[in-house]
């Protein structure tokens, strides 16, 4: 982009998890980017370490210290933009701090997913205080939002799960094959890496297996339905591998609808889209996608009935490698520029 | 039993699997059966080798030869009960020559398994030649068969994926709850021992991921709409994971039906069922129930939708154990003899 | 054994972990052992759970509740017999109680497994306070101990590493066959289960891969030199499988000794020990073990360098078993009772 | 490279194996390389196919198709650089075939990499042929052969096995620092994708657990030797993970010899390898180098008993990362280009 006169600062905040980390390794490489600051809270044993210290696979990669550091005043003045990998309620309260000093705003968490802050007491267990910026986010859905992000400062990304979920479902809700009148049935699993870095017995190596969790009360399932605009039934399962969602999505078409129309849906919807990857003949899986930035789709039909399977890495095209995209489509640089 | 007088002799066709294998374990530490043999198909490679030669976790524990024969006639002398751990057409042959010599046959494979045998040609590949048989075979899904198993000579056990998911929803559907004008679907995620024990690109260590198979053409799904009377729609998974099945099914129950009432159905049709464990407060996982003789079933109810959760032992309840199970209610042995 | 009229009361202290929980399921099914107690520490949550909420794997075996106490002698008056699954510096406080209260203690942690008091502060960070009973402990390591263990009153189970490592060279310095001039190499690997269960970040499911750990500082390094009576190099490592140890060991045995020899010692040391078996012609491996109560040892040998490789399940020979394993000996039960 | 005119044309013959696989991604987006073909057999399955139907995770990324030929004059033409991904026996027959036309050769294979052709059958199973290129091929250890590397026409890429214990071992040797009277020992273990894409018992998902193989036999154990100029002990173990190796070595340091002067000796060797990773307060593990091209070393050392860890991705600095990087060292890119 010719009007790029010199990179821009960007600051990762919550830089130490799991997705902070990967996030950090993009913008190492990106080449429109200078990565001002890595953050963590000023109580976090992690301050003072190196990033790399911490995820030893970055070593010789992103060596940058993680600076220990509440003070969003100071933070901002580093920063042309900002990455929130932080908690929901964190975020909740950083963004707005952010976006005051005038940052361009990529929120990793849930604090400005939804547009009606009264779904937040129940979901996420704090009453939303900022509601003129949940008004103002922009839903970080990459391929689906391309016009508004490009003069958005404040962008939500979308939760791991949604995003597969939403990448899957919309074309065809866009192109009017569903029969809504039965609710889809999303099924998904997701590696242990959802839960982020920490130190808890549900994540421990022998106690994690196969199981589901959070059946009809996970906070992605409003989530989900509120960006679809229809109700869903939301099965998430925690799966014995680090990383990568894989969705089985079950759903009614209307009468008539053949698999020729659905894949006219799919390939008009994303046949210019990098990070999409159509599935013919073949079905998508964990290990074609963790690692990768991209999203995988394919379906089956059969009558009435479209299953539709989505995968991606949960940490890449479920967090971090879209907010990557959604800053280059925001600023006007490659779409995948640091992803592939 | 009072007129047992002597150990049955047991015979294991085609033991060098991994069903076969846990099928000698169980049968070695029966009080009332003593192993006549271990065979494997003339051709093997695996024949003459101990079993521990081939699964050294065995060892110390069944050290008896794999006897590579093909001559029935002559088993079948040796036996009083054979469990056939063949493939589908093996079995399909072998079994009416065990039936004729008087033997009672136990069925590991889905040669038995239906009731038509028109569908045969498509979901097995071969045209089934004994329909006498297929009519008198007793399907072996323990629970529900008790009375019937007691005169019966030729067992077919339930497939994996059938066991589970019947165990899981004909409670339901005996106690009249499922709004059967939407079909069940049955998202199920097997471990890999389920594809059995041989060299495939597809079933080694670097290839495994999860990812879904076989929809619309597996064939247990006739199994189960057989068995349970109406339609289901089934969409298997490969797991990364050795042995286990998870499957969190999906259906609508009639209006009004509440969570005491699908507990009270679960509980009517279990309570004095040794294998079956029901969970509250908590949902199976495949951690729970591997290396195990159980199905753990769990729930969850919102509005009409009900996800049942079941999880068992691949290998175990949905095979081995299951087998030996049928024989302990077939002979009236305790029903957990050799199990627990 | 004859003299035996009633069951032993058999107390588990620690039994929510997963040492504990093996114990319970082996003395569940032991025939001359009643359950008297399973307890945790007066502050854990989990008191008053039962153990099968905890190991759900244990629902419909396990069904005890876990008392929450630390009144020994309360709990001494329950009691013929003490497992102690606790740390070792609360062990080595209780212990002493439940001796003086007349029970049999077997210890599985470190607090009496050394011989000399002088090395607790630097290796287990406590003073030891009661080298009268560290004196009279004896090692249980069952297969060098038989004679030892009948009249013993406090057991002090090996460690896990100590266990596969004495298990593999006991037998070949006994048989004068090692050139201690050079010190055996102990290469080992541990699943994930050695470290307990708890909430750590090292032992989460994202973080753990192949690493080497405790190098020169492990404390059962100090373990095997001193029940060997020669030092040893012990490198541990922690593998990315949730139980099992495989260790690799070494050594340089004298001129002239050939693999007969080798052979032959491991044969006369184990011929009459059923949990113990020797490979021929093949390795041991962790898939051989876990799950089990066996030690299973191999050897190559060229020229003078002798590579001996041992495994185990850590949970069972590695600690329940052998401790179930060590009371059938103290008391003249069959060695393998409730164990195979 | 101001010479460099025009890309050069790269050929990968054997591409649809795992580092076949590896090295195809590196060259994509090797901005001095245009992939000129990627070949397998003439009588393999996957002709005709896109590497990126085989694997799946480079669609995308790799979208080129897989061409059947064994006509090396033709392949020969297309190419400036080959890379042989390819069996021992085949790259010794390839390899002169391609260097007579011309193409510099990076042979992945063993089959150039020891000096003397005796010892061929015994290790590898055939007689070698081509002695004149065994003596002119240089042999690819990137840090080590920088110089060696500008003029090769024939590079032979080192093992997975021996890049790791070279690059451990050859900075002490060359220090001075072994007491070389006592044999280095060697314990590795490798993932399974080591063992190549192939359909195999061995490498089915439910045998595969942590076991040592090849003791004394394994062909690594030469090129070791060789390479370092002293004999070694190497017991290679095969784990339960896809990918990295990690090697914990054992040696004898000479009498005096302290940690400063092993760190010294590393730092010398290394401080300017981009690629070599030293540890200091951590040790390698699996988690750190997987995916990554980099070799990680650490170390620890008490009295005379020095233990150096190293670990890398067998598939990449063990192989085809290697090869890029001996490409980038011959041809005057930058050591790094396309691997960071």
């Amino acid at each position: 982009m010719s009007s790029i006169q010199r990179p821009l600062n960007g600051l990762i905040v919550g830089a130490s998890g799991y997705t902070g980390a990967e996030l950090a390794a993009y913008l190492q490489r990106h080449p429109h980017i200078t990565i001002a600051g890595l953050t963590v809270s000023a109580q976090s044993v992690d301050g003072g370490k190196l990033l790399s210290d911490i995820h030893p696979r970055l070593k010789g990669v992103v060596d940058l210290p993680l600076i220990a550091s509440d003070d969003s005043a100071a933070l901002a003045d580093l920063a042309d933009v900002v990455f929130l990998a932080t908690d929901h309620a964190v975020s909740h309260l950083l963004a707005p701090k952010f976006l005051a000093a005038g940052c361009t705003v990529f929120d990793l968490s849930g604090a400005y997913r939804l547009r009606c802050s009264k779904v937040y007491p129940q979901y996420y267990g704090f009453t939303h205080q900022h509601s003129e910026w949940l008004e103002q986010a922009v839903y970080g859905l990459a391929e689906w939002q391309g016009v508004a992000l490009r003069a958005a400062q404040l962008i939500a990304l979308p939760g791991c799960y949604p995003t597969a979920a939403l990448l899957a479902l919309k074309p065809l809700l866009d192109a009017g094959l569903i029969d809504t009148a039965q609710w889809p049935v999303i099924n998904a699993v997701s590696g242990v890496s959802g839960a982020g870095r920490k130190a808890s017995l549900g994540s421990s190596f022998c106690e994690v297996s196969l199981q589901p969790y959070g059946l009809f009360t996970h906070r992605h399932q409003p989530e989900i339905a509120t960006h679809l605009g229809i109700p869903v039934i939301f099965t998430p399962h925690l799966g014995n591998f680090p990383r990568g969602i894989l969705e089985t999505i079950h759903l009614r078409v209307k009468r008539g609808v053949d698999a020729a129309e659905v894949a006219t849906a799919f390939y008009r919807a994303y046949q210019d889209k990098p990070l999409i990857r159509l599935c013919q003949g073949t079905l998508p899986s964990i290990g074609a996608v963790a690692g990768t930035p991209f999203c995988d789709i394919g379906f089956s039909l059969q009558g009435q009935h479209l299953i539709v399977v989505a995968a991606e890495d949960n940490l890449l095209k479920g967090a971090a490698a879209q907010a990557v995209q959604c800053m280059n489509l925001r600023f006007g640089f490659h779409e995948t520029c640091a992803l592939l």
